[in-house]
């Protein structure tokens, strides 16, 4: 039968969620807790895949198991075998053609990040650092040009696997509370790098490196040299995907009522 | 000349604040950091020690030195001495008579609770984790009985050395975001482990284990073994020292920005 579950992780551990033969990724702990639990071998498939260093905070995986187990076992019971800084959220039962990367419609992202003359301690790992003052209203000018459905090859890493750089960019919010800046972004899908990529390209706008016209520019270029630097993985956390709402997935959980 | 500093870290990795011959506090590595920067043997006196695993946003030190440096160079040098989980967020110079812990007239503590059928993984070690909902109604009805000023015996760590049981609690709120809670609590000064087995007892009311009135009768028994265990250190977090507001020492660090 098939299952699907919601993941959460700080990333700062682990070299990423895609299986590596050192076994220090989140795959490979995921997929070693399953087996422990299940008592068989058990492959995830994931609705998108994190880079070292990157949080995840609803990752939507399904696998396929011999295992007739009670639905809520399959969150408590696997937890046992996690480490304290990853555990599953939730565990759905869905259609047995249920694709966790397939399926998604959309996926989001949130990038905090903190503004402050010195660099973070309480939540290092877990922000990104910026010690010059940000314009807000540059950086949603800025953030104009970037959404909709764009040639994203200016923000794509060169390893990127993606068939296509266009993409639909469908929401950037930028909002903040005291210190800290939280973006939040939305697309069908997203390059390798992406996010990072365009956070490097809003911090030059709004730190005032940059126009916000610039950002334009750089898009139409379709060359990554045009753009800013990669921006640190630190304050990247992967949302998780959005299904057509028959399929009933989980979409939230508590940890994102942590976040700034 | 006196020097003093407001400190933020993250208590996970460190054996509390006070230091140890195995040089694994936070106040081995600061005084460490502050050698390596002042070239000279330096030791600070702090506002409020806290215990392994607990968190300082705005830990409050003072030290003499007869070294002559730019104000804000005692925050930028003595950072590039600290681990990434450590930072000076201020240097301040006071009145030479100025002392961190004498001259605290308050201490503001607060405690991060995870309400969830799951255990924190993204947070681990930053917050305290319940499973059962909580009754917010009935927590502020125990809170009443334990504001003021009250001998404290039933909220003391055996091996506490303040040289008096009787404290000032002035205030506890009690607010939630999602599903977090958040509790606040400004006192004169705190008994050891006196925040954390308050927090065992609102939860044991919270939780519906004990009735709100259970506390003023454990509070009136002056008796440790008549509450609840001592809660975990992980969702703790000293605010820092008020002080009176003539020596200008700041009360705000950025990362009071973070927490929900």
């Amino acid at each position: 039968m098939r299952v699907a579950l919601g993941v959460s992780y700080r990333g700062q551990n682990y070299l990423g969620w895609q299986s590596q033969p050192n076994g220090k990724t989140v795959q490979d702990h995921l997929e070693k807790a399953l087996a422990q639990f299940a008592d068989e071998p058990i492959r995830t498939i994931c609705a998108g895949r994190t880079d070292t260093g990157v949080h995840g905070l609803n990752q939507v995986v399904h696998f396929d198991t011999t295992r007739d187990r009670e639905l809520f076992s399959w969150v408590r019971g696997v937890n046992r075998y996690l480490p304290p800084d990853m555990a599953v959220q939730w565990s759905v039962f869905p259609p047995e053609d249920f694709h966790a990367r397939n399926h998604a419609r959309a996926r989001r992202y949130a990038y905090l990040l903190l503004e402050s003359a010195v660099r973070p301690a309480m939540e290092a790992g877990g922000v990104g650092w910026v010690f010059r003052p940000l314009n807000q209203a540059e950086m949603q000018a800025a953030a104009v040009h970037l959404v909709g459905e764009h040639d994203f090859s200016a923000f794509r890493a060169a390893e990127c696997q993606a068939a296509s750089p266009v993409k639909q960019l469908r929401r950037i919010e930028i909002a903040r509370r005291g210190a800290y800046w939280r973006f939040e972004f939305e697309a069908s899908a997203f390059l390798h790098h992406m996010v990072r990529n365009l956070m490097g390209a809003l911090i030059a706008v709004g730190a005032g490196t940059r126009p916000a016209d610039w950002v334009r520019d750089v898009l139409a270029s379709r060359d990554r040299s045009q753009s800013a630097p990669t921006f640190s993985p630190d304050g990247l956390y992967f949302l998780g995907p959005r299904y057509d709402a028959s399929l009933q997935i989980p979409e939230h959980t508590p940890a994102m009522d942590w976040l700034p």
